[in-house]
């Protein structure tokens, strides 16, 4: 069993129903219309819910709980060839592949500002990457819960097969093909490099396009997470046509 | 003295010679081309270096020094009055205002993404916000070097004495308003809410225009840093037409 922590991860997992839920703790000093609705969604689907002192969720340290804290089973990851089937005939098709994010706080904005831009589904590596747990999960907003996810061994394997079916490959890094200049073919696989050392050099050589966000300063470059804000929204723009 | 922590963070100070660098203290066992960088510069300009064991870096916990550690003057607040008589007859002045962001990681975002997008300040009020410190320095990979931040006591008493400088004021919220509609015009100052609660009552009531972001999902909505740089990345591209 996993532990989701924060209103806004276990709300989401009692609405997704992607995860069984084992039952949720709640303070008995936690108030608030979100902590009202959770209890609500719960009885409605049936859920165990534990009433607790604000004690003991104290034994969960470094953790904000917001006085809720859910046991659910595991992250469901799905397969790769899943997500390609689903999506490769879809319109306008766009997955993300994740190429070493560290920082579960970044992956976890990074999977938020995928599904507020529409995007298909996440490919992460099984290494060298946070992997979806707590951290992630209460960054993310509990967006995590409503996105397909798929873990890989080996990522230019993933970009190849997905090459073989179709996908057009988009590597965010510094250069001069500002996005606004790129019309984006579909369906396609955005990768986004890790925060010290961006795409590595074996996936980066195959990527069709390379596209930058234009920026003022030389001084300073965006964070990960705040990128791939900037580059979904772009795309997400170009398809809605706002 | 305050202290600053990692790579970016030490050598963006050296570089704006904002700050009095007392000494930087860098691990033996450090190595790469931002070491080298920061030992050249520092010397150029003077600045002790002292070479310590890896061990003595350790007692800074829960910080990741990456091996350097610079002991500098506390940060430079300018004054309110000063930003808006540098900016107000500057062509597309732009400056960000800060209502209670209380989470040190999201303040360094959205200061490295100002700097990114050519802001030429930020306001931040004294109390319930998250201040400069050593964590928004490395969250914000030096940035903060690089901008005037002015300190209020109050909000909406600087949002006033703005207007009366003829700034136009823009709060970011859900709503139909979408920043792609809107023609910005300047000098202007962009208000971005907190993390919980969004913009205060008594500041949105003093906004020229409430922009949005459009987005596909209705179940989740940005992380506050990764919806700033969405916004600052549009008004850039309305002022440099790329």
């Amino acid at each position: 069993m996993d532990k989701l922590f924060g209103r806004n991860a276990v709300l989401e997992a009692i609405k997704s129903g992607n995860r069984t839920i084992n039952k949720i703790l709640i303070s008995k000093t936690a108030h608030g219309s979100s902590i009202s609705e959770i209890i609500k969604l719960a009885k409605a689907k049936g859920i165990v819910i534990n009433n607790v002192p604000p004690e003991k969720l104290d034994k969960f340290e470094q953790e904000n709980t917001q006085g809720v804290v859910a046991e659910v089973s595991a992250t469901n990851y799905v397969e790769l060839e899943d997500l390609i089937d689903t999506v490769k005939n879809k319109k306008n098709g766009l997955l993300l592949l994740l190429d070493s994010i560290e920082d579960p706080h970044n992956l976890g904005a990074i999977i938020r500002n995928a599904v507020c831009f529409g995007v298909d589904g996440v490919i992460i590596p099984k290494w060298r990457s946070a992997t979806i747990n707590e951290t992630v999960e209460r960054t993310s907003a509990g967006a995590v819960e409503h996105i397909k996810i798929a873990r890989v061994t080996n990522s230019s394997q993933a970009i190849l097969k997905l090459k073989d079916n179709g996908f057009w490959v988009l590597g965010a890094e510094n250069g001069n093909n500002s996005i606004t200049d790129t019309k984006i073919p579909f369906p396609a696989v955005l990768v986004m490099g890790s925060e010290g050392f961006g795409i590595h050099q074996k996936i980066k050589e195959k990527c069709d396009f390379i596209i930058t966000i234009p920026q003022k300063s030389t001084i300073s470059s965006l964070n990960v997470s705040c990128a791939s804000a900037v580059i979904l929204y772009e795309i997400f723009k170009q398809i809605s046509n706002c």
